[in-house]
């Protein structure tokens, strides 16, 4: 084969078959086909697309490019959730705890954050002791004894995705569907899971910035998920302003612990329900999703959910006490208030905006690798639709510094919009695929 | 600037600025751009195409990246032809000394054949001892002494296109019109000549299948030589047969030679008087076309073209008694005769098959740097249209050994199609631009 008439075909709109997909993936991953090559193949799937069946391959390809997680050693069916990236997503940090209380076993292998969005390691880590980098027969024995774990990947997971997207951030083919679908599902089929729901945000602050797009992308995820086997789900969530109130590690552990001992609920339960309630339909735990709900609702109030945290708290090096009175979490020396200057309605709060201040206060990083503080952020007192009156607190904002404050504050005037009339209500979840 | 940014811009279907491309250019000629953003910017250029502003400012900016030829020291109106490649085409071959018998200074910067197509320079090396290896004073001297000099490029003409034509060639986007235009237009402007007239092949044997690409094709280069100041024109022939009678280089010379000494009217001569009328009348030498394909004649019936090119041989170490005898040129040992095997209609000849049969009679190179026999070849006896008998001469293979002459006559036959009744006619000028 050679790789210039394979560029030809995908160039005059031609279809590649399973083994020449194959085979570009190997010869790539094997840096026997160079990445002037590679560039301009995806620059011509960018524009020619491919076909529900090309996608399947090339994300089988990809999966099949390292090292695929054997999750048989668990008992009972195997989950896990994915979000495409948002502001304030600590849904995680509840669903797991909330879905293991029910016997589901969530295995997640999971990511670090990067410019301005979280990731749940780093969440995670606002535990003091807590570590996320565990050998995989211990990952396993958690998910066994626990019912979740959630790990840093230490198996070399799809080394084929870390080429190509290297390789696409730098020769702009980041946003073409098929590649961004390979990419997002190669990964979760590798981590092993039976069941896998797909949370796809939309709007401003996600990178699909339109329903339409986030629609499609989820309809062609679910797709290539069920060809290679999995029972799949999506639903396609609102990133206009940031999920829930928290943003910034320790707050929103804090946010999620308010919410699975059922003092909080807002935006984060509504949303773990509508995820769990699907996993337990699709594993076969519970007869529909209405009984689901009852039953995740249920665990939150017998506090079988909170426990399953602290177990798994405990279990990785943290302190259990942290999770029973989260005031011992790490608290920024800090806390500004802002106050609306002007009454209103709250019509909209910028999701990447608010991200760029947590990175800004500290809360995140602008390069891999470099260190974070755990206790700084922002909690949103006022969301969209809310009524203010002059006066009123918008706003906390969690510093190191009263001079860091004080730009966040600036920053944090300009990602809200405030306006004389209720804005139209706009539901947290936009649908489901 | 970023190339990410600026591949992104295009892949949008954006314009690039003058300023944008010239940095493009600048950088991947530096090496400061990699290979792998310039095929992603080449294929997004495949795509969505470049504007006429955008095309010229590539072309000029290619042109820009070597030496340009300073052809101020040549006394009157300088002149180039190019053509995008044909078999059989030996028109610089006896269209130079027909203009610079009439006063117009051809300077030509010429290259060697590659695959089924022959180079003017291993034409013209099939006088012996004539070396194109000449300075650039020897060769100003020459245009200015002689009225033309045809040579190979000492100059580091447009290293841009030598780079990006490479990168191309193996990512699948040789055939975008814009990149097609800048990489001919950058390399004939650099040459310097006031006038330039382009001869667009189309046909089977073309790269140009169709006449609507060779016409657009003219059109764009037509443009972006005027846009860059040069008195413009082109023509599109026929190549859907080889060009002539001859194909292979000492055969090819002894059919210029005989259109210089008036014995063969044919097809050279029609292209010859076609580019020779259009290039005399831009530079302003005849009053009409009419008026200059009169002089050209004359200049052929005076000997005064034939004069012109025995001047051109013993300039550069060759023979003059091999213009005006040319059978002291090399001729094959063996003469192979194919006859026809049963009457009727040539309906067709392919033009790139009988290329191929030089290049396996050893009249070509398959790769850049290998040696060449110049005395091998074809002669078409028998022509499209043309009424054959069985039994009669097709064409004569030129050939080293019964051996090779027997395989090309094979090869040669597959090349012929003779049907019952006449093919409809089809002129060799399909028009002009």
């Amino acid at each position: 084969m050679l790789m210039r008439e394979l560029i030809e075909k995908k160039c005059a709109g031609g279809e590649l078959s399973e083994s020449e997909i194959q085979w570009i993936i190997r010869g790539y991953t094997a840096g026997d086909i160079p990445d002037y090559q590679m560039s301009a193949m995806m620059m011509a799937i960018f524009f020619r697309g491919m076909t529900r069946e090309e996608t399947l391959y090339l994300t089988m390809s990809m999966m099949h490019s390292g090292d695929v997680v054997d999750l048989s050693a668990v008992n009972g069916v195997t989950a896990d959730k994915h979000s495409t990236g948002g502001v304030g997503d600590k849904t995680s940090l509840a669903l797991c705890p909330m879905l293991a209380a029910e016997g589901i076993k969530m295995a997640k292998l999971s990511g670090r954050g990067l410019g301005h969005t979280g990731g749940t390691l780093d969440k995670l880590e606002s535990f003091r002791g807590l570590t996320t980098s565990i050998p995989m027969e211990k990952f396993f024995r958690e998910v066994n004894e626990i019912g979740f774990a959630i790990a840093g990947q230490t198996a070399d997971i799809v080394p084929a995705d870390k080429k190509l997207y290297a390789l696409r951030d730098v020769t702009g083919t980041v946003p073409s569907r098929p590649l961004i679908v390979s990419s997002i599902m190669s990964k979760k089929l590798a981590s092993g899971a039976d069941v896998i729901v797909l949370d796809v945000k939309t709007g401003s602050g996600a990178f699909m910035k339109t329903e339409e797009e986030a629609f499609r992308l989820a309809r062609d995820m679910v797709e290539v998920g069920r060809g290679a086997g999995r029972k799949m789900a999506a639903i396609v969530t609102d990133m206009e302003q940031p999920l829930g109130r928290a943003v910034g590690n320790a707050l929103e552990v804090k946010e999620a612990i308010a919410t699975l001992k059922g003092e909080e609920r807002g935006e984060l339960l509504e949303l773990c329900l509508a995820l769990g309630s699907s996993i337990m339909a699709l594993a076969g735990a519970a007869s529909d999703e209405n009984e689901a709900r009852e039953r995740l609702l249920r665990g939150i109030e017998s506090g079988a959910a909170l426990s399953k945290l602290a177990d798994y708290v405990e279990a990785n090096g943290g302190d259990r006490r942290e999770v029973y009175e989260p005031e011992r979490l790490p608290l920024a020396p800090v806390q500004l208030e802002v106050k609306a200057e002007r009454g209103g309605y709250v019509a909209g709060i910028e999701a990447e905006q608010v991200g760029r201040i947590c990175l800004h206060l500290g809360g995140g990083r602008a390069v891999l690798g470099s260190g974070i503080d755990h206790s700084v952020g922002v909690v949103l007192e006022r969301k969209r639709g809310d009524a203010v009156q002059s006066g009123d607190t918008l706003a906390v904002i969690h510093a190191r510094s009263e001079a860091e404050a004080r730009e966040a504050e600036t920053m944090l005037r300009s990602a809200y919009s405030i306006q004389d009339s209720a804005p139209s209500p706009r539901a947290l979840i936009r649908g489901r695929v």
